[in-house]
């Protein structure tokens, strides 16, 4: 009964659900109260139970069957970690403003708008040659650097949009949210705009944690920060957003080969890769061993986690058809990284990244070893042992020790552990220049190229260093749930009557334990249920109001409650209940003792609602009354 | 076998654990990479699942139990929120630098250490009237304003404590992380010092969700940040920390009752009274039955979250002998509460506030409605009507209308719908007034007293409006975090093997599953038992390493994973493990078939260690070799 939800029939039901998620408050902007601030949400009972589900089911999907390391770092994080990471210098959108008011646009966007528009309106009368210079424009706008931004700008005469002023000249905005942490050190700091950077910068104590082995994974669920210039877009784009996190350090010698890959050769996945986007074709599905093997995916640890993304994203209640992995243009993704996929929803605004699936190569460790003059490697281990070309440096320790007096000690020790690639660089940069300056805890050691010797051997060696490569798949929690609420929602007959097909563990309240009619003898009964069904922690919500049955049912559907309990004058006598299941409204009568467990069982998806049909006899339920 | 693990006790062991908390990452200190930042944590894969744990327990126990409506606010917050709420203004530490470094103290806090310091150093030589003075400046020194302090420090000439320089008259130091929104509106906001204003803020959409009716209560789990002067003391004062925070609505003249509490009125709790502390005596166990009826504590709402946060501290592993309840002084409660506890643990640093349980009366609800200008309110319904004396406002809307417009019409739907005791305000307003100032929808309307005649009347009424008082009990969660594990942390014999006694649904890790020794078929069983717990959501470790049996116990041990399963050679041939818990170290054989529910069933509580003990034979282990 699996539906295709394209884009049209979404936007078609999109109307009833904002009523819906508005009524029941699944999210709603922030601070309403005070005329609200664009790009933040507050999720509502509906929508934090919702999440706290997925992230809940992601801890058991990754973190649990992958062995992963799940921290929990801060946000708060200082300069001098974003600036190696790069996000001070590069984390930005190019900003214009109307010159008289001030207003701010993303360029790219505002260019985008303005072309389009154009089009729309002008339709037949645009030459030809015209719209396609627009399109070409539309195509390629995001990729523009500030010169190029402003020259579109000047030749296609784009203006603010609400008052037709002039626009400043591009310039980059930093979209990182900016503080400053203590009264006295004013260090200056930044809201972190990803969990990454926690976990790389705890590589080493992780790595400790496995053993010193790799491969291994850390996780991260938590909050990243992006100081949009005009967000809109609901949960899709906010200034504020839950996000989860993996960062899989592998051997890169070992990274083409992942022994549970095998398990998912024959899975069928909807790619577009860069081929099929160059040729202006759909998605199509692909066999994963193909994938790999055809080149497609560069390495079966990137192809893994597609395959695990996948399937957690059909778990939680995705349509499957409306799933598809875009694979980036070599122009889109970053320069060190190999391969980078993006698995996209389609949703009522069209395909929607929701998960980033990124090989990072040793980038980030690199960055923060270089920065830090820590090194941040894992060492490969030979049980025999292995011939290598070593290049060995010898120091003239007696100089070093004359000249730098207690620092040479530390120029000394830091020099001889370099890793072997960094000795290979420390060769080359010799070439070249007379001496290099080491930064060693906060200060400046000068070890000039005379007191160094470089010799190439061959020796057996019993391990070798290396800096890890980082597989990154990073999910976007607002963006899957608006995804889930989207592919879930449902009108039945009467269009007023809404419900959610919720995949019961991610169901926001589990059951829904009513009376037929307002009775206090059902009201014990239905306080008594409640209380077995908290102890063993599930979520219920009772409902003994004086209003006909069919209201009841329509309220519990209205936020996706997958199973209701009904007690009825039956009750009293047999001790059973009926139990209704919210997609088809079928009902079994169930004898209560057994009540705790099944719903216990039918949430956590041990057991489904067609093995509740096989179990117990059928209730006929009079039709329900509006 | 409950242990009064005072201070002493736990000051001893705490050396140990500390090696235990950095060796196994269970939390280090955040960015040391790049030299640190005071305040910050990370919490390592064993800290994170803890915090993961005490969570998803605090849903069950307070927000499944209660039916709290549980939302996820952002932490950006705009600043005419904060000050509306207080924040702004009064949320500061008195801040006193260095004169020629600039380093900045805490004003409390340096003159505490200085005096406490010449008590030490000085002893017998210390006159008694000096000595005096100075504990008695130590026991009110966090609660003197600027004047005052800067009147202290002059008198016993405090210094810097590193330089003996001078230090700057003490100025408020506003405790809350500033930022800036947005690239065009740079709307001043801030991180937000706890979750609350989110709850009181959607006040309204949360009563509307609950039908109308109070009492109910909102829930938020997340962070709260505080910029802290000079954070030290590890987890317990964070510039960053997770918080989970209760707001309790009620009706005022319904909070003297609450029905659910008669439950716990015979259960005891200790509780340090405000006059306990005047009469300088310990704290005492309290029928909390009695500490209600005796007015020890203000109402049964209040009292009710008392027992159920006892009981939630001890359910997670909090020893109960070292839990206390201290009531606020008079002059330490803010001026709107009517009553106010603390949760005391007892840890290595003393007794330390943990969870904060206010009255908080009317106050959040009327700052927001007074800042918005939009109500907050509640309605009490009657089934007959009511007699009430009613205060009518009657307008004169036809000159209201001639004089302002449009706006007229906004200012008389305001006014009416104002309610009784806002009426009331109004009346007394006018006493002395000529006219008022309305801001409604950002407009200034002046209404002049010519305009408005009030006339008293006995109406029968259907509801009144009011607005809710609220009770809040506010968790640190990295506080209580911290006393769990102190309370767990053992040592054996030899003080090296150290495990902790978590409860296993806090435990960070559910089982370890280990080789008596590294064999190729043991390994298989391994992965076929880690597998199918896996399936169910159970975390756990494997290891088959080649290392001795104890070791790999001791290795399980320090990180308190509560249950380890061995494969020996017997598993083979009978298909059948060892399974041993961690406090006794018992053993006994169980058939492999049976291992997935009975970890299920032991992981989440719904048996105990000693139903297992009955169930299968004990094993009698050979001595574990270390």
């Amino acid at each position: 009964m699996l539906q295709q939800l394209n884009k049209e029939v979404l936007l078609k039901r999109r109307e009833a659900l904002e009523q819906v998620i508005k009524r029941r408050f699944i999210y709603q902007p922030a601070f309403s109260l005070y005329g609200g601030v664009a790009g933040l949400y507050d999720y509502g009972p509906v929508g934090c139970a919702i999440k706290t589900n997925i992230e809940q089911y992601w801890r058991e999907h990754f973190i649990i069957e992958e062995d992963l390391f799940e921290i929990s770092a801060t946000i708060l994080t200082p300069e001098a970690v974003l600036k190696a990471s790069g996000h001070v210098d590069r984390f930005t959108d190019l900003l214009v403003c109307d010159v008289k008011l001030g207003t701010g646009y993303r360029a790219d966007k505002i260019v985008t708008e303005t072309l389009e528009n154009r089009i729309a309106k002008e339709g037949d009368k645009l030459a030809a040659d015209v719209k396609a210079r627009y399109l070409a424009v539309i195509k390629d706008v995001d990729t523009f650097k500030e010169d190029k931004m402003k020259e579109i700008i000047a030749e296609l005469q784009i203006k603010a949009p609400e008052t037709g002023n002039d626009l400043t000249d591009p310039t980059p905005f930093n979209l990182m949210l900016p503080t400053i942490i203590g009264p006295s050190t004013k260090l200056p700091a930044y809201l972190r705009p990803e969990t990454a950077q926690g976990m790389f910068l705890n590589f080493a104590r992780l790595l400790e944690q496995n053993g010193g082995r790799v491969p291994f994974g850390a996780a991260q669920i938590g909050l990243g920060f992006r100081n949009e210039i005009a967000p809109r877009g609901g949960l899709l784009r906010c200034r504020e957003f839950q996000m989860a996190e993996i960062e899989y350090f592998v051997d890169p010698s070992e990274k083409s080969t992942f022994k549970k890959f095998n398990k998912y050769i024959n899975l069928e996945i909807p790619l577009l890769s860069r081929q099929l986007q160059a040729d202006a074709k759909l998605h199509q599905p692909y066999k994963m061993g193909d994938a790999v093997k055809e080149g497609i995916i560069n390495n079966e640890t990137l192809a893994y986690f597609i395959c695990r993304t996948y399937l957690y994203l059909v778990e939680i209640g995705i349509n499957p058809i409306n799933i598809r992995f875009r694979q980036h243009q070599a122009d889109e993704m970053a320069h060190y990284s190999s391969d980078c996929w993006d698995a996209e929803i389609e949703m009522s605004s069209g395909w929607v990244e929701c998960v980033g699936l990124a090989d990072r190569s040793a980038y980030d460790l690199n960055a923060h070893s270089t920065a830090t003059g820590q090194k941040l490697q894992a060492a490969r281990k030979f049980k025999v042992p292995q011939p290598r070309q070593v290049l060995q440096i010898i120091l003239d320790k007696q100089k070093i020790g004359k000249e730098l007096k207690k620092d040479g000690m530390s120029l000394i020790k830091y020099v001889e552990a370099l890793s072997d690639d960094e000795k290979q660089d420390l060769f080359e940069y010799y070439q070249n220049n007379e001496e290099k300056i080491f930064n060693i805890d906060g200060k400046d050691l000068t070890l000039n190229r005379q007191l160094v010797k470089f010799e190439k051997k061959t020796m057996n060696v019993m391990e070798e260093k290396f800096i890890p490569h980082v597989i990154e798949p990073a999910f976007g929690i607002g963006r899957i749930l608006q995804a889930i609420i989207e592919h879930s929602f449902n009108q039945r007959d009467d269009p007023q009557k809404t419900f959610f097909k919720f995949s019961p563990r991610v169901a926001p309240v589990k059951c829904s334990i009513l009376s037929v009619v307002q009775n206090e003898e059902f009201d014990v009964v239905i306080q008594e249920l409640a209380s077995s069904l908290k102890k063993l922690g599930i979520s219920c919500k009772t409902d003994n109001a004086g209003v006909a049955l069919g209201k009841k049912y329509a309220r519990t559907d209205e936020i996706g409650i997958p199973f209701a309990i009904t007690v009825d004058k039956e009750t009293l006598t047999t001790q059973s209940i009926t139990l209704r299941e919210i997609e088809t409204t079928k009902q079994v009568r169930v004898p209560i003792v057994d009540v705790p467990r099944l719903i216990l069982e039918l949430s956590s998806g041990l057991i489904l609602w067609t093995d509740v049909l096989t179990k117990y006899p059928l209730f006929a339920a009079k039709e329900e009354d509006a």
